[in-house]
């Protein structure tokens, strides 16, 4: 048998090498208003009119934080952009700038990487307008990695913090409670087939259950809310990324306050506990008028630790990556 | 037999989780001065003073980027912020933040995570004082990751590009040329039992090849000359990365001209095509003094592309890590 180099190596990553890749890539990321120098130099320059640049960085890893039989590249785009992008935007600031690494396997497609390209930019351009690429990394891996670094102006403005809570405010949120962890648990007892993620299985779910499923795997958390949040007088806020029990302790022991939810306003268990809706939890003072998009949801009161209905609320709920990951990848 | 929960689980990450480990890196790592929020929020605040960030990401992973029998962790967060520190450099600039996104399995000890913090502490300390970490994210992956966004200061001054040079140009360098590369050759070469990565080997090697070896493992590229060169009037500038051939056509590319290098400044083979010195690579106006640490190696001349001694040089050379690497990790 003659050995064909060519189609021993199709059109993957390890097939045609990092530079033939990024040439594809490129043209499909979305330019950042705020670029001064974007790829193709050691470093980007970023403008940074306010004298201060807010910089977040989150990794999504194949196993503990997606499988690819139920995500697909565009998806995963999507999604690291959207949750850093959640990250500025909990500071009250304007998203404007990502770098992007990403780490992959010799065999991938190099269709995967442009796919993942189009996610970015597409969730770019839908959730954080003027916002884009950059700059980036790509590498090799066996485990697929992608790794943004997100960057927000704060237009004069203070950045939110989590320790700004007082008592009396109003605790508010804007966005899902519990919606991409409902998502997550239909994929995990649906969306399988003998145990393991089925790709079938999942697009089945889609169309039953389209908002939990997409919450999920294709979030599209309130942006632009952080910044109107800011102008309307926010003394703390935080993107709920681990569930609303444990971020809305974050902010009372960041601020030395208890945070006294409303059972009826929230909802049930799942509102609680589920994680990675990306939506924005903040505190206004007493008496503000709430931002479009804030609903409010509970009252900041003395003491310390998350309330609810005035009575203290101590399960731990949540995802810690380590405690929290089986293994399994699929 | 008893099972021994804590046994089972010893100091490792996945034992402590991921908020444990987190408390015990954080004191290491070395803190910014132009920090105004740091590590605890959902974003952090970096100042930027010019109305401009520099910034730039790259990432180390185990198996193509490092080896454990021949790195340690403290070596690991060494070359990680230097490799980043140098790419803020050959923009002409001042390092002053990174955040540091780590992926790794759960059996690993937090004492190694503590490590890879002081060698970023130390690094940062030794060659960019006044830079220093500013936040980060801790995730699990069955392949140790780690990965660097760099911010510099441009303090008023121009970026320095790849393609500003001009014929009549001098090519200086500052830096090891092949010492970092003829370091990994020993490596290979020596640094191996049964042709496996043997630590043993390695340290013997250390003794006996200390500079070569350290420019490897711990490189120490003259970041402070990035800013210097700007200064001294450089026109273009990069850090060598995948080796002078390829870098230096770079500059060409980017120009539109043509770097003649003198074979009797540069030295032989390894130099040219060795990657991972993290050298600078300048070009300066005719006549101009070149800062101290920049020596001349070459003239930037008419035509295209990489010329030595006035003959065109077309290898390959350098290090594309879709080709590069064969699997292996060790």
């Amino acid at each position: 048998m003659t050995i064909d180099r060519e189609s021993e190596t199709p059109d993957t990553l390890g097939g045609v090498g990092e530079l033939a890749a990024l040439k594809r890539i490129f043209p499909r990321l979305p330019s950042a208003a705020a670029e001064l120098i974007g790829p193709g130099d050691d470093s980007a320059v970023l403008a940074t009119p306010d004298k201060r640049v807010v910089i977040t960085t989150d990794m999504m890893i194949h196993g503990p934080d997606f499988r690819m039989a139920w995500s697909s590249p565009y998806d995963l785009g999507w999604k690291a952009a959207a949750t850093n992008l959640s990250d500025v935007a909990a500071m009250g600031a304007v998203p404007t700038g990502l770098v992007v690494a990403i780490a992959a396997p010799n065999d991938t497609p190099v269709s995967s990487l442009e796919a993942i390209a189009d996610g970015l930019r597409e969730g770019c351009e839908s959730l954080a307008p003027g916002s884009g690429v950059i700059g980036g990394d790509l590498s090799v891996s066996t485990v697929l990695t992608i790794v943004i670094t997100a960057f927000g102006d704060l237009e004069g403005r203070a950045p939110v913090l989590r320790s700004g809570a007082r008592v009396g405010d109003v605790i508010a949120v804007s966005g899902t409670l519990g919606l991409a962890a409902e998502g997550l648990r239909l994929l995990f007892t649906e969306g399988v087939v003998d145990g393991e993620p089925d790709a079938a299985a999942a697009a089945t779910l889609a169309t039953q259950h389209p908002d939990a499923i997409a919450a999920q795997l294709r979030p599209a958390p309130p942006i632009a809310d952080g910044k109107a949040a800011a102008l309307g007088g926010a003394t703390s806020m935080l993107d709920l990324s681990d569930g609303l029990a444990i971020d809305a302790r974050r902010i009372a022991t960041a601020s030395g306050v208890g945070l006294d939810l409303s059972s009826e306003a929230v909802g049930g268990r799942v509102q609680l506990d589920g994680g990675e809706d990306h939506s924005l939890l903040a505190t206004f003072p007493e008496g503000a008028t709430l931002p479009a998009g804030f609903r409010a949801i509970g009252r900041v009161v003395e003491g310390e630790g998350l309330l609810v209905d005035g009575v203290a609320y101590t399960e731990r709920g949540g995802w810690d990556p380590y405690a929290g990951w089986d293994g399994a990848a699929g």
